[in-house]
């Protein structure tokens, strides 16, 4: 069942709007969660609204923060969320990195006390409009095992990196630092089906290609699934990841993170506060001529998506295309919710009495 | 067949200074060379000298470069590099972005008409001692092919980063954004061994584990290697690196990066000016106290190091430990090289009359 983008947003903001959040924070919460929607990035989209209402009614997620910068200098910042939503705290924080590097050439903010942000590519998108290249990171609860780990110590932890065009649309990529990002997972798992070797191990640390293993307390792999496929590089990004955004800003960090859902309990003795975040935004005309970089940047993707395409494949991918393509569609054609979904968007209606 | 560093330093320095080399130059560009070897990255170390002297001979490199800053702006500049040696260009750039980040809170500086800059991680290490992080990129000439392409497109493109700590060694991660390093596959071509799958594709975009496909016309694969193992993660990481590094400095990027040997001829119709690089610094207590920074630091080092191993795994690898650990032999013990190396390193010492 398909659902208008307008009506979908609506109803979005008026739960945020229910759960005491400003009209202005909750429009932005609405924003970037349907952005997942639009761009076809369903694990991330409305499908995680009820997820964010069971944080508030446990009181992990204050719906009225008080989003303050506690250090800085020039070019950065560093912002307590006040235990907001990582969907308002994250816009909060992007604007400032861009007001940051309106003058000093690049800002850069690091926040802790936050939570889920959704997409990472949301957040380093609002840089495009300035001719800035955005970026954006985020930890994430434990269930990534590195390289010879049995344990589970990092999160998903994903990076996003939007970069500014003339005639092209963008080059957006923002993905995951696994070989496959959990909800890729659950579907297979919903189908009863097999991962493919190099995606999961089981809670021993041994391979598996059970789907259902996370359950189980086996753990996701970092991107390269084994060492002989260099697993010791995704392990390395996500580390990266996990220390720009909570060692450097005072959040949880490695196995301390907080979990997204309200059902499990949080981390024994945290080591700092919430989740974390690191944002940036250089302005390309703090390099070169801001014209110069955007004819360069065109012809970048051209001579990219004029590569001559694999056997069996029409052409090279340019990051952001598919996520550009399913917006399009989806903003004419609806926004399609599966069926567990709808059931839980009701349920919500119906606890805060509004129309779905 | 082992050599004293201080012996292996003191011979490159010498070579360095007879292509005409200042003082200061040749010291500076035998430390990023012998830097490599001490930490065990034999493919980036003396064994690359002869190829450095053969661009010189070719006059691809310039051993007196006028390197000026283009552009800047508080927190970032632009180098052009005056075709000069990378071991040279980027150690000068980094010292600028740390004196901007001295100010400014952080620091960027993009790099045009460079030449191939040693390793990744030598660059990023200098931050370290001034308590900032350090982050260093650089573009290469083609040989991996993106997801769903036949063609090489981009190079092995790679990052590193280092973090600064208390008591522990620091956090350094430098790894290409490929499936395996070249220098890998060459050394299973050498034994005659294939390739893992995954690694390398032939010269029509088939897999293969033919280790010596990329003289055949094959390429190297992002990290991940195949789709389902999301290569395409490994293709954004290998193109962010590329677009910072060349689009933002005005230096060749995609399949017009000039290759490393030189008897491969330039390509055509050149974008922008050499190799380009992109490197960074942020101060820690430009985010928060710098003492709080370390300390969590040191916790984050030492809680991962005793994560719970996999079977057949005696430890988790903190990213720049195998690296510290061969230094440390090594400068005791000596610096192994192969018989070929030997070799070479003996030809240019008749080349220049100086003793080897």
């Amino acid at each position: 069942m398909t659902f208008s983008y307008d009506k979908l947003k609506n109803f979005t903001q008026q739960v945020f709007l229910k759960m005491g959040c400003s009209q202005e924070h909750a429009e932005q919460a609405a924003d970037v969660l349907l952005n997942a929607d639009l761009r076809g990035v369903d694990s991330h989209g409305v499908a995680r609204l009820i997820g964010y209402v069971r944080l508030w009614e446990v009181e992990r997620v204050n719906a009225t923060p008080e989003i303050k910068v506690i250090h800085e200098t020039p070019s950065t910042a560093t912002i307590d969320g006040d235990r907001g939503l990582g969907l308002v705290v994250a816009p909060y924080a992007m604007k400032i990195a861009i007001e940051k590097a309106k003058v000093a050439g690049t800002g850069w903010v690091a926040i802790k006390n936050s939570n889920h942000y959704g997409i990472a590519g949301y957040h380093s998108m609002m840089a495009l409009e300035h001719d800035m290249m955005g970026i954006s990171m985020t930890n994430a609860s434990a269930l990534v095992a590195p390289t010879f780990s049995q344990e589970r110590m990092l999160g998903t932890n994903p990076i996003a990196v939007a970069c500014p065009t003339n005639e092209e649309p963008p080059f957006v990529a923002d993905f995951s630092t696994t070989t496959a990002a959990n909800g890729k997972l659950e579907i297979l798992q919903r189908k009863e089906e097999d991962a493919p070797e190099g995606w999961v191990q089981d809670k021993e640390g041994h391979n598996t290609t059970d789907s259902g293993i996370l359950k189980k307390g086996g753990a996701l792999l970092p991107l390269g699934g084994d060492r002989v496929h260099s697993s010791h590089k995704g392990y390395c990004l996500g580390s990266i990841v996990d220390i720009f955004s909570a060692v450097l800003s005072g959040a949880n960090y490695g196995p301390w993170v907080p979990p997204f859902p309200s059902y499990v309990p949080l981390p024994e003795n945290p080591v700092g506060e919430g989740i974390g975040h690191f944002v940036g935004a250089m302005r390309v005309d703090a390099f070169r001529p801001a014209e110069d970089y955007k004819n360069h940047m065109d012809n970048w993707i051209r001579r990219f998506r004029a590569a001559k395409p694999a056997p069996g494949h029409d052409q090279v991918i340019i990051p952001g295309d598919p996520e550009r393509a399913s917006a399009l569609i989806r903003m004419k054609e609806g926004i399609p919710l599966l069926q567990p979904v709808i059931e839980d968007l009701k349920g919500i209606a119906d606890k805060f009495e509004i129309e779905f």
